[in-house]
C-alpha cells in the first residue's frame, strides 16, 4: 500500500478491490461446509468471553448502567454489520478494555455534573460517539491509514505483547480477587464468612489452572500420539470451548455440599429484566445535554479516535500479515469510515462501541489458514487416491493434483499473481518427479505417502471468507440470550481463559522469542537453531539482538506503567505511535542497516528483491525433524510470522557487513518451512553406500554454530 | 546365575564375588566427593516419605502401638547395617506396604485375645518374626533365588507397574481423604467445618499437583534451553526435594487467615514424647506369651517370608538389570540370609521389619548412573581439554582420554571382562580418527567439541558403592530426630510425591510402553520408530504385540483386585510366582518362539550370542536427534531397561520367522543408543555436495515403516 494523503482515494481503492470478490467472500465461506464451524466458534469463546468480563467490569464501575448486555449487543452488532458490508472481513470487532476505561472515566464525570447525572450519562456520550466518528471519518477520508506501513514488526509486536501482558494481569488480578469480598456485595453472606471465601479462592486456583493446562494441551492435540485423527482433529478444534465446558461441568461438582455462591460465577442481569432495556432509546435525550457538554465532548472524543484510529488498524494489520499469504486486497481506510459509523449508531442507542480486536483478530486468520489446509488437503488427498487406483504413474498423480489445486484456486486475479502457490507445486513436481527416477512406473500407497507429500507441498493459504465472521458475531449476539447458560460459567473459568489467551498470543512473536533467547543459557543457544527460527538469529550478532531487545523491553514496561496511570492510561497507544519516529529516525543511528532490516524489516528501507535462486537441492534436505501432518502447519503459522525461518544452516557467516540478501530472497514460507523426516537421508545413504560413514563420527559443531551465537554473550 | 540348590553354596559364591570388591564398594564411594549428595538425597526422600507415611497409616490401625517413629527406625537400621554388611549395596530397604498391612492383621486378631491383647501384640510379633527368620534362613541356605533368573521381564515390569497402581492408588486415596473427617479426630473442631473442610480439600489439590507437576519438571530440569548448565544440573538433581520445600513452604502462605489445622499436616508423636520408648523392650515380654500363640506365630511367618522372599530378590533383580551394565556381582543369597537376621532384630526390638523395596532400588540404581556418567565425564573432558592446549593432535587427544578412562576404571577383574567399555572407547576412537582424514594435526575446540563427543561415547555405567545407601538411611534415622520439622510437610505435599514416584516409574517399562502402543493411533505408529525403542517393535507383528500386552494387563488387572481382598490380599506376590509356570509352559504354546524372546527374553531359552558385525557405519549415522549433554544419559536410562532400542532402520522386513538375530547381537546400548546432532550430515553433504540433493523428495516412508506396524490394527 503506497502512502497516499489525497481524499477518499483510499476509500475508493479499497472498495474497488473489496468489490471484486465480495461474491467470492461468501460462496467461499459456504463451500467450506460444516468445517467453517471450527475457526468460528473458537473466534466466538476468544471475543465472548472478555467481552462479557468488560461488561462485568462496566457494571461495577457504572452502578449498574451498563452491563454484559450491552458489551454483548454492541460486539454482535458492530460484528454482524462488519462482516456483511466492512472491507476486510478477518478483522473482528469488539468491545475492548481501552473503551471500558474511557466509559469508567466519562461515568466519574458526568454523574457529580448536577446538569448531567447518570441520567443524561448515555446521552452525553452519545455526543462522544458523534464527534468520534466525525474524527475517525476525517482519518478515513484524508488516507491516515496509508501510513500503516511505518508500523512496523517493532511497533506491532510490543503492542502485542502489551495487550498479552494485559490479558495476564487481569487474570492474576481476577483470581486474587476470588479470596477477597467482591465490592457492592453483601458482606454478611455465608460464602463470604473467611472459611469459604478461602475455599472459593482454592477451588478458583483449580479451575483456572486446571482450564489454562487443559486449554492448552488441547490446541496441541493434533500432535498426539493417541486416539484416531479425526478425535485428535476435533480436540484441537473445539478443544477450548469444549475445556471450557468440562470446567465448568467440574465446578457443580462439589455443589452439594456448599453454598450457592461458591464457586463466584458471571453476573450479568438477564435482557429481558426491567431496566436492561432503558438505554435504548437515548437519542430522545440527547438534545436535553447543555450545549457546553455537548462541545466539551470533543475533549475524550479525540483520545477515543486516536485510541481507535490506532487500535483498529494496527488489528487489521496483524491480522493480515504476510506470511499469511492472503491473496484478497486490505481495506484499512474504507474500514475506518466504517467504524465511524458504527460509533454513532453505538452511541445513538447507548451502546459502548466496538473496534478491531487484538489478539482475536490475527487468532481469526490463524484458524482459518488451518482449515484452508484441511480442505485442500483432503481434496488433494482424494485426488491423489483416485489417480493411484488407475494406476496412475508418480507423474499422472501430480498432474491430477496440480489440476485440483488450480481448481480450488480463487478465480480473481488482483495485484499479485495469484498462481503462486501453483508454480511451486509444480516445480516441485517436477523436481520430485526427477528424484524419483523412473516417472512413468504406477505408485501405490506403500511407496507413496500421499498425505504427508501433500501436507509438505501445501503452502499456507487462509480461507478469507465471511461466513466465520458473521456466525461468530451472530453466536455472540445469542449470548444475549443465553445469558441464563452465560452465567453458569465460574469466574475462576474465566481468569484462566485470560490466561489462555495471554499465552497463546505469543508464539510466533518474534519480539518475544528474543527475550526468551536472552535468557538462553549461552551453551544452549545452537538449540534455536536446531528448531524453525528467524534470519536474525544467523545473521545478527547476539550482542545487538540483546541490546535491540533490552531496548525495547525497557520501552514495552514503560508503556505498561503508563497503562497503570489513572485516566491518561488509555493513551497507552500514543507510545505505541511514538515508535514510528523512533524506529526511522533514532534506531538506525544505533544499529547498522542490515540488522535492523534482520531484526525489524521496514518497507520503506528494504532492499530490493533478489531473483530467486538459492534454494538448491542441498539446502532442502539439511531441514530435518518429525512433524507431520497439519503440526506442520500448526507449527507454521504459530511459530512464525512474516519471517523466514530455517533450520540449522551450516554455512552462516557472522556476517555483520553483508545483509545476506539470500535470506530475503526466500519470500515463500514454503521452501524454508518445509520439513522432512530423517529417512530422506537414509534413503540417500543406501543410494551412495560408500559414502555414508564418512564424517559419521567428526565434529559438527564448529561449522554448524555460527560464531555469534557460539562465542559471544 | 547357574540354578544350583546345593546347600551355601550360593551364599559362599555371593560372599566370595562381594569380598573381592569391598574395599573398593567404600573408596570408590568416598571418591566421588560431594556428588554423592545427589542420588542420596533422591532416594532419601523417595525412602523416607512413603515409610513416614506408612508409619502414619500403621498408627491409626494399631491404635498407635506402632509409628511413623517405629517405622523409620527399622528403615533406618535395617538400611545403615545392610549398606554396611549386606551384599548388593544398590538394594534400598524399607518398610514397605504389605508389611503394614501384616502387622494390621495381626494387630486385629492379637487385640481380640483375652491371653495376648495389644500389651503382648509386640512380644508376639517378636515370635513371628523369629519364624519368618528362620524360613528366610532356609530359603537362602538352600539357594532359591536362584532361580530368580526365571523371574523375566514379563513378571517383573507387571510388579512394577502393579506398584505404580498402588502408589497412585494411595494418592487418590489420601488426596479424596482429605475433604473428608479423619477418623479418630474430633469432628467439632473447628477444621472440620463443612467449609473448612472443603477448603482443606480444594488447598489439598492444589499443593499435590503443583508439587507433582513441578516435580516432573524440574526432573527434566537439563534439557532447559534456560539458565546455566550448573543451575540446571543442580534443580535435576535436587529438584524434587527442592520441590517439597518450596511446596511445604507456600501451605504457609494464607497461615495467618487460617485455622491452625489447615492443610493437614503429618502426625507422629515426637520420639522423645512418652511411650514412644515403649516397644524397645519387648524381648523381656516374648516369653510370657503362650505356646500355643508361639506355635501359631508360623501361620503369619510362612506368609511374610513369601512375601520378603519375592520383594527382596525382585527388587534386587530390578536394581540390577542388564542394561546398567553392572560390574560387580549380585548377592541374592547372602542378603536373603541377611534379611532372616534383620528380621530377627527388628522383631526383638519390636519394629516392623524393613525389606527390599520397589520403585527405590531401581530408581537409587539409574540416579548411580547419572552420577558415574557426571564423573566420567568431567574427568575426560578435563583429560581432553588438557591434551588439546598442548596442541594435540585427534589421535593424542583419544590416547589420553583412554588413558583417563582406563585409570577411572575399577581395578577388579569378574566373570565378565571389565574392559568392555574401554574396548569401545578404542574402537571408536579408530573409527573416528580415520573418517577425520588427518589424524596427526592438532585440533582445538573450535572444530572438535570435546563435551559432546564424550557424552557420545560414553557407556552406561555406574558408581556401585556403599556410601550413597550408608548416607540415606543414616538420614532416614536422622529424620526421627527431625520429626518437629517432617510433621510440617502438608499431607497433600505427600500424596502428589506418591503420584510423582508413580509416574518416575513408568517411563523405561516395556509393559508400559506396550499398553501406550495399542492406545497409539495406527497412523501415528510410526511416529515410536522415530524414537528409542524396543526390538520388538520391528520383530513382533501388531497383533501379537497386542495379544502379548492383553493378556499381560488382565493379569495386571487380577493381581491389582486380589490386592483389595482383605486378608489374603498381601499375598498378590503369590499370583506373580504364579508368572513363572504360565511363562515357561504356557505362554510358548500361544506365542511363537522369536516373539516371546523380543517380548520377554527369558535366560533359558535365550539363543546363542552372535559375534559382533553388525554395527556398520552406515548404521551409525542413521540416527539422529537433538539430545546433548546429560540429557542422553537421562533418556538411556530412563527409558531403556534391559533392551536394545533403535532409532528408525530402514531395513526391518516384519519377519515373523527370521527373530532378527541381529538386534540380540548388539549386546551393548552404547552403538544403538548413540545420538547424533543432525550436523554429522551437513558435514558430509559437503563432502559430497553433488550427491546431497538426491531423494530429496522421495516418498520417505516405504522403507522406514514396517509393515506390520503400518497396516495392520
Amino acid at each position: 500500500m503506497e502512502e497516499s494523503f489525497v481524499p477518499f482515494r483510499g476509500i475508493k481503492n479499497d472498495l474497488r478491490g473489496r468489490l471484486k470478490c465480495y461474491k467470492q467472500d461468501w460462496t467461499g465461506g459456504f463451500g467450506a461446509g460444516f468445517r467453517i464451524l471450527a475457526p468460528t466458534t473458537y473466534i466466538f469463546f476468544a471475543s465472548a468471553i472478555p467481552v462479557i468480563s468488560f461488561g462485568e467490569q462496566l457494571e461495577r464501575d457504572t452502578d449498574g448502567v451498563l452491563t454484559a448486555v450491552q458489551t454483548l449487543a454492541s460486539t454482535a452488532l458492530c460484528g454482524i454489520i462488519h462482516s456483511i458490508i466492512g472491507g476486510q472481513p478477518l478483522l473482528i470487532l469488539g468491545v475492548a478494555e481501552p473503551t471500558v476505561i474511557m466509559y469508567t472515566f466519562m461515568f466519574n464525570f458526568a454523574k457529580n455534573r448536577l446538569d448531567l447525572g447518570s441520567e443524561l450519562f448515555l446521552a452525553w456520550t452519545g455526543w462522544v460517539c458523534v464527534w468520534t466518528a466525525i474524527l475517525l471519518f476525517l482519518l478515513a477520508i484524508l488516507g491516515a491509514c496509508s501510513i500503516i506501513n511505518r508500523f512496523t514488526r517493532l511497533a506491532g509486536e510490543l503492542f502485542g505483547l502489551l495487550i498479552a501482558m494485559l490479558f495476564m494481569q487481569q487474570a492474576i488480578k481476577g483470581l486474587v480477587d476470588e479470596f477477597r469480598i467482591p465490592e457492592r456485595e453483601n458482606p454478611k453472606l455465608v460464602e463470604f464468612q473467611p472459611s469459604w471465601r478461602f475455599a472459593n479462592g482454592m477451588f478458583a486456583l483449580v479451575l483456572s489452572f486446571g482450564l489454562l493446562l487443559t486449554a492448552l494441551r488441547s490446541r496441541k492435540a493434533r500432535s498426539w500420539r493417541f486416539g484416531s485423527g479425526s478425535l485428535r482433529g476435533f480436540i484441537a478444534d473445539y478443544g477450548v470451548p469444549l475445556m471450557v465446558l468440562v470446567w465448568t461441568a467440574i465446578s457443580y461438582v462439589p455443589a452439594g455440599t456448599i453454598p450457592k455462591g461458591i464457586p463466584r460465577r458471571l453476573f450479568s442481569p438477564n435482557p429481558w429484566s426491567p431496566g436492561a432495556y432503558e438505554n435504548w432509546t437515548v437519542i430522545k435525550d440527547m438534545l436535553k445535554v447543555p450545549v457546553l457538554y455537548i462541545i466539551g465532548a470533543f475533549i475524550p472524543a479525540t483520545m477515543i479516535a486516536v485510541l481507535y484510529y490506532f487500535d483498529h488498524s494496527v488489528a487489521a494489520q496483524l491480522a493480515q500479515q504476510k506470511e499469511f499469504n492472503l491473496r484478497k486486497p486490505p481495506s484499512f481506510h474504507y474500514d475506518l469510515l466504517l467504524l465511524g459509523f458504527l460509533t454513532i449508531l453505538c452511541g445513538l442507542i447507548g451502546i459502548p462501541p466496538a473496534n478491531g480486536v487484538i489478539p482475536q483478530s490475527p487468532m481469526h486468520t490463524k484458524s482459518l489458514a488451518t482449515l484452508k489446509h484441511q480442505l485442500l488437503r483432503n481434496r488433494l488427498v482424494a485426488t491423489a487416491r483416485k489417480c493411484m487406483r488407475k494406476n496412475g504413474s508418480l507423474g499422472q498423480v501430480y498432474e491430477s493434483m496440480q489440476e485440483a489445486y488450480q481448481q480450488m484456486q480463487t478465480p480473481l486475479i488482483y495485484q499479485e499473481p495469484s498462481a503462486r502457490g501453483l508454480k511451486e507445486l509444480k516445480e516441485s513436481t517436477i523436481q520430485m518427479a526427477s528424484n524419483m527416477g523412473n516417472i512413468n512406473a504406477p505408485v501405490d500407497e506403500t511407496v507413496f505417502d500421499v498425505e504427508k507429500e501433500i501436507d509438505d507441498l501445501l503452502p499456507v493459504e487462509v480461507k478469507e471468507q465471511r461466513l466465520s465472521n458473521l456466525l461468530q458475531a451472530t453466536m455472540v449476539g445469542g449470548c444475549v440470550a443465553a445469558m441464563p447458560f452465560i452465567k453458569k460459567i465460574p469466574t475462576s473459568v474465566l481468569w484462566g481463559y485470560f490466561a489462555f489467551m495471554a499465552i497463546e498470543s505469543l508464539p510466533g512473536n518474534q519480539f518475544w522469542e528474543r527475550i526468551l533467547l536472552l535468557f538462553t543459557a549461552p551453551s544452549r543457544r545452537y538449540k534455536v537453531l536446531e528448531e524453525y527460527h528467524a534470519t536474525f538469529v544467523e545473521t545478527v550478532p547476539f550482542k545487538t539482538i540483546a541490546v535491540f531487545t533490552i531496548f525495547q523491553t525497557a520501552y514495552l514496561f514503560v508503556c505498561f506503567g503508563i497503562t497503570w496511570i489513572p485516566i491518561a492510561g488509555v493513551l497507552f497507544p500514543l507510545m505505541i505511535m511514538l515508535l514510528v519516529p523512533v524506529r526511522q529516525y533514532i534506531l538506525p543511528k544505533f544499529f547498522k542497516g542490515p540488522h535492523l532490516q534482520d531484526l525489524d524489516a521496514a518497507e520503506y528501507e528494504e532492499s530490493p528483491a533478489v531473483p530467486f535462486n538459492l534454494v538448491t537441492e542441498g539446502e532442502l534436505v539439511r531441514t530435518a525433524s518429525f512433524a507431520d501432518d497439519e503440526e506442520i502447519l500448526d507449527g507454521m503459522i504459530t511459530r512464525s510470522r512474516g519471517e523466514i525461518r530455517r533450520m540449522c544452516s551450516p554455512k552462516v557467516t557472522s556476517s555483520t557487513a553483508t545483509p545476506s540478501k539470500e535470506f530475503k530472497s526466500l519470500q515463500s514460507p514454503r521452501f524454508s518451512e518445509k520439513v522432512y523426516s530423517p529417512r530422506v537421508s537414509e534413503l540417500r545413504e543406501e543410494q551412495s553406500p560408500g559414502k555414508v560413514g564418512r564424517g559419521s563420527f567428526s565434529p559438527r559443531t564448529h561449522e554448524g554454530k555460527p560464531s555469534n551465537l557460539g562465542k559471544s554473550g
